[in-house]
């Protein structure tokens, strides 16, 4: 087995991933909890690494670069923002170290807008580091779903600007907080392709219907009846045709779109993107994160 | 004092309203509560009323009719209802008669709508019989904003078509639910007017960024400072505009919008009309109700 060289963590508000990487970027080891910035600020990051640094054995020499909410003014160290346009290369030269810790650990800061449209990426930015590499040629827009999707307008490795849409969260509010709960109470796993691909395109075409087409999951099973499970799907389809119509802003651009996503998002989103005609280059965003980590590593520590 | 001769009720899913009224419509007594559909059905729709008709001091023999949730089927008896288009005369006539109680007591039907955009409404149709009245001239589009707003599309006498915009819900969601209720954490009643003129025209003006204007109160708080009252604004002016591009749908109608709506929601959509150059007569909602129910007391008892 290969030496480890750091260790890499995407540390996000909910959600904690460490990985143990060697100097060729093999992962030699991988954690996962749910101990997010929220969980570890009540009982301290330093503990909550530690524990997951020793379940890898990891060498007390070895250095941590972080990226995430664990550099929030509410995270751990106050990591501060590069501004749009903010390249990706300054992301990497204003890493802050963590103090007063044997080992060297240091956080990514991460990227504000802050004009007309203010907006803040923590996470994303090294995200983008991984999926498109500093060299970025050309322009492209990247859609980056989740609790809080991300559109960004890059321009080489530069992000130019961004917006975000709080589509995921906007679901679990709705279908948990709202008359909607009644219909999709008791929903099961089963997927309902038509009822998403019809409510992504009422919404994408017609998205200041918003508020009426999600009534319409309630007061459609009431007339028509229908399943819970169709019932989140039109839920979900209409919160991301609605992202999409205005992630898009009326047109596609025509330096191409990519979105970076795993999983179960990543199968929703390339859906609706299909839906809607519109063609995009997925990357999947669990590497992506790994692989920003693992630059920003080699260009702090020469690893 | 003049001698009472029915009763009448707008039962709505969370609020209870009772008057007591004499033959020339004048108010004798008037009860309010929250024990609305959801308390009523657990305590019992029959006991709710009789505590409330005991203090106004309702002979026996004095009739009652009632309007909105309480003939829904969750409600205490199912009172249907009537298809679009939907002639407001014919809501008159298909009153149900609660069985098996001693004085005569009507629960008049809700209004659905059962094409491709399905639609329900239970007590505005009432309010809409107040408000327009049942020999209304030419076509208007009506405005009832709440919880659940209608917007309903009147030619003459006839509900032609409507639809809901959950604005309320949504509000009290996105408000409790989501990141932004740290953004409104703390708000007092002071109203910051400019803050929700700003966000009704966002919304009004491009409605697919609605995801996005959402996060910006929380963005916008973080980047650039904003009070806790403002952010609340800023929530509410979103998705009133929202509503308002959606319930316009890209145009303002020859024929004139009504606005039915009582104290802070009348406030709030007067603003919001104003705000996007829209004029709009206004008509209050509670007196509105009160004399749709009147209008179908003096057709089924000649009171």
């Amino acid at each position: 087995m290969s030496e480890a060289a750091y260790v890499a963590v995407d540390w996000g508000t909910s959600s904690f991933r460490l990985w143990l990487i060697d100097r060729a970027g093999k992962v030699l080891g991988e954690r996962r909890s749910d101990e997010g910035m929220m969980a570890a600020g009540k009982v301290g990051f330093a503990a909550v690494l530690q524990s997951h640094l020793d379940a890898v054995s990891a060498a007390r020499s070895l250095p941590v670069i972080i990226c995430g909410m664990a550099g929030a003014r509410q995270g751990w160290v106050e990591a501060g923002y590069v501004d749009t346009p903010a390249p990706l290369a300054s992301v990497l030269k204003q890493a802050v170290t963590v103090p007063g810790q044997e080992r060297d650990i240091r956080i990514l800061p991460g990227i504000a807008r802050r004009d007309k449209a203010p907006d803040v990426m923590r996470g994303e930015e090294t995200q983008l580091l991984g999926a498109l590499g500093l060299d970025a040629a050309g322009d492209t827009l990247v859609c980056m779903p989740g609790t809080h999707s991300k559109w960004v307008s890059m321009h080489g490795g530069t992000v130019e600007r961004f917006a975000t849409f709080m589509t995921g969260e906007l679901f679990g509010a709705v279908s948990r907080e709202t008359i909607l709960s009644h219909a999709v109470a008791g929903a099961d796993e089963a997927q309902d392709v038509d009822a998403f691909k019809s409510a992504v395109i009422d919404a994408f075409q017609r998205p200041a219907l918003t508020a009426n087409l999600l009534f319409q999951v309630r007061s459609g099973q009431l007339l028509h009846g229908g399943t819970a499970s169709a019932a989140r799907e039109k839920i979900s389809g209409t919160l991301i045709g609605l992202e999409l119509a205005g992630g898009l802003a009326g047109e596609v651009p025509k330096a191409g779109i990519t979105l970076v996503a795993s999983g179960r998002l990543q199968t929703l989103y390339q859906l609706a993107f299909d839906t809607t005609a519109i063609s995009v280059r997925t990357i999947g965003a669990e590497e992506a994160v790994r692989r920003g980590l693992s630059m920003a590593a080699a260009a702090i520590w020469s690893v």
